[in-house]
């Protein structure tokens, strides 16, 4: 039984803001499993260690006994773009939603534990939910408060257009708190507002408010933006082993400590000792390479984690891999996986069978750094670096 | 059948604004019988020549061949103050909007025809509309377009709390629009915003936009201003005929062709007779008095319309009652009628039966200035004044 003061401190490992304290220590006291609500976008899920902070704190949270509530927001997201202007935004189906659910599951409990996870749906209470219950929930919040909203109040100072339908959405994630009786709520920085409407409208509905617990937003592999696939500072928890090996010892050496924190799962007392050796000379590729390989079986295997710095190292040892590999997405046509000279050949790399075969017959074509033969199959949602030849690259997904 | 030039120009008579003429005129053109729509307060209705002023617009349309759509907004009646804050507004059952809607159509029936008149609930529509149409709705109107709505603005400006839900009623009365396929929706110059809100709307849905037709707020007995309960410069579509007359003839001289226009169902060409009439050096009191019997006529029956120039001048010639009579509210308990005895009970004008009776006995009562004995019976809604003795008078209305 871990008391309730080093909960807390695990609690707050990494955390950059907790409302309020006090009141968690009390729900902690009370000795009762905790409800702990996340949200998330409904949309194709395709994590990267930037969105797992947030997982490996819920991860805390189960190893504390708590009961997670992974919220997936489908009911808006089934809306689509009520205003009909963003043709890139097509209301989602259910069918989409429980594939992408599907997927989220797939991922994310490579962390989490199945038994503590409820995977949730908004849809359940929000499409009972009248329009006269949409305006009632509506009158619990003012335009000018609404207005306070950091992207809202920048958008209407710069005149750009706000849509009313647009307030209604903190509105809806608040009351999914209500409808979940969340006693915390995690979530990134940026979305303090949404998280305190949780607090307001609990409390006007007679319960308690959720205490929230706000994680920073982690920096990319540059160690200066957000991660992010479109800054292509990430390291997708689907990447290959070596993929990911490759990219977290090119981590920023004052990047490390900040990872560990918020990435790994050992103490905090481990870290520092780690951080005293490196201190005292020791190198720090040898840190990040243990970082590497517990983020590594986290995500694959222990075989994977341990063979992973070879193929890295073969593949750096090409030295034929530019910064800037070009990304192709292949449709995997709903197969799990499909054999290296398809993907060649899907992938643009070449330009019919035959050429597959010869650049395969070759001993040209590598696989992260790793040469393959023809009885290679690449598996789907696995990004791997393909090589044919001295002249043709790409970062290839199978979708 | 009148030329779409006579239509037009009854249709355009006391208007302040039509939105868009042009295509109005093309409307009549088609021959068609169109929707008119005029939206009402679902609270208890006491109407004044005020609000009379729209109805008789209608009746216009009506006797043009169209087809009035009385609409009660009962859908947000029904929702009262979602903000919880004004205990005065407590939401309205279904019986109390069925009971409304009765009132309202004994007051209206007075001036349209049941006929060509259909009276509608939004709550029709809007009780199946779900959170996810209201978010669609919301998606059609921008928070900064909401904002330059007057009362919106200068609340906004002036730092008063606007509540969110307050952005979804235009959006609501706008829908109505829509759901109704109204052809011309008829407003006060102070709903401008809304009756805006239902062409934007149908146009979105696809719907040729509704012609909107503005018609001014009367100013009051006062001549200056907008003919108000509490400002007590109105006339009441209930009033006693000799309150009625009383106070007609009370009217500015300044004022009285504008009543006619706005009022009186006389045409234009009558109206103007009787300008050169009193231009010509006849006494404005003796039109007052023409109008007054009409108006009389309309709520009452030809009958008080004769009579009331005496109970008027015999209330006048007591010189007994002051300028400002208080109002004494009285609760009917259900009842159509009450004796009189206990009205002056319940009014306060006297300590107990006993005293009714005597007072009563002494000759001392009068009701809207005439004399009445301990037979006579008030009915509900009717507004009378009440003097019983010297000292004690009110104006009294059974609820």
């Amino acid at each position: 039984m871990t008391s309730v003061q080093d909960a807390l401190a695990l609690i707050k490992r990494g955390a950059e803001e907790l409302i309020v304290e006090d009141d968690l220590v009390k729900k902690l006291e009370s000795g009762r499993p905790l409800r702990i609500k996340a949200g998330f976008d409904p949309t194709a899920p395709d994590l990267h260690l930037g969105h797992t902070v947030l997982i490996n704190k819920l991860k805390q949270f189960q190893d504390l006994g708590h009961q997670v509530l992974f919220l997936i927001g489908d009911f808006t997201g089934m809306i689509g773009d009520p205003t009909g202007k963003s043709a890139t935004r097509p209301p989602l189906t259910k069918e989409q939603v429980a594939q992408n659910a599907q997927t989220y599951k797939e991922q994310v409990f490579k962390i989490l534990d199945p038994a503590l996870t409820t995977v949730m749906f908004n849809s359940e209470w929000m499409e009972k939910l009248s329009a006269a219950d949409m305006i009632k929930l509506a009158g619990q919040y003012t335009v000018a408060r609404m207005l306070e909203r950091d992207d809202f109040s920048k958008r209407f100072k710069g005149e750009q257009s706000i849509a009313v339908h647009e307030f209604l959405y903190p509105l809806v994630q608040g009351y999914d708190s209500v409808a979940m009786r969340a006693d915390v709520e995690l979530g990134g920085t940026d979305q303090k507002f949404n998280l305190l409407m949780g607090r307001t409208l609990q409390k006007a509905a007679g319960q308690e408010p959720q205490t929230i617990l706000m994680m920073p937003l982690l920096e990319g592999l540059d160690g200066v933006q957000k991660m992010s696939k479109s800054l292509n500072n990430y390291v997708g928890v689907n990447d290959a082993p070596g993929e990911m090996y490759t990219k977290l010892l090119s981590l920023p050496d004052a990047m490390i400590w900040r990872y560990f924190e918020l990435l790994s799962f050992r103490t905090m007392d481990e870290i520092s000792s780690l951080k005293a050796d490196v201190d005292n000379g020791r190198n720090p590729q040898e840190v990040k390479d243990l970082f590497a390989r517990e983020i590594i079986e986290r995500f694959h295997d222990k075989e994977s984690a341990e063979g992973a710095h070879k193929s890295a190292g073969n593949r750096v040892g090409l030295g034929d891999i530019p910064e800037n590999v070009p990304e192709v997405d292949v449709d995997a046509e709903g197969q799990q996986e499909l054999p290296i000279s398809a993907v060649l050949r899907l992938a643009g790399l070449v330009k019919n069978g035959a050429a597959a075969k010869d650049v395969l017959s070759r001993g040209a074509v590598f696989v992260d750094g790793n040469k393959v033969d023809g009885t290679v199959k690449i598996t789907v949602r696995h990004r791997v670096v393909i090589q044919a030849g001295k002249k043709k690259i790409a970062r290839v997904i199978l979708k």
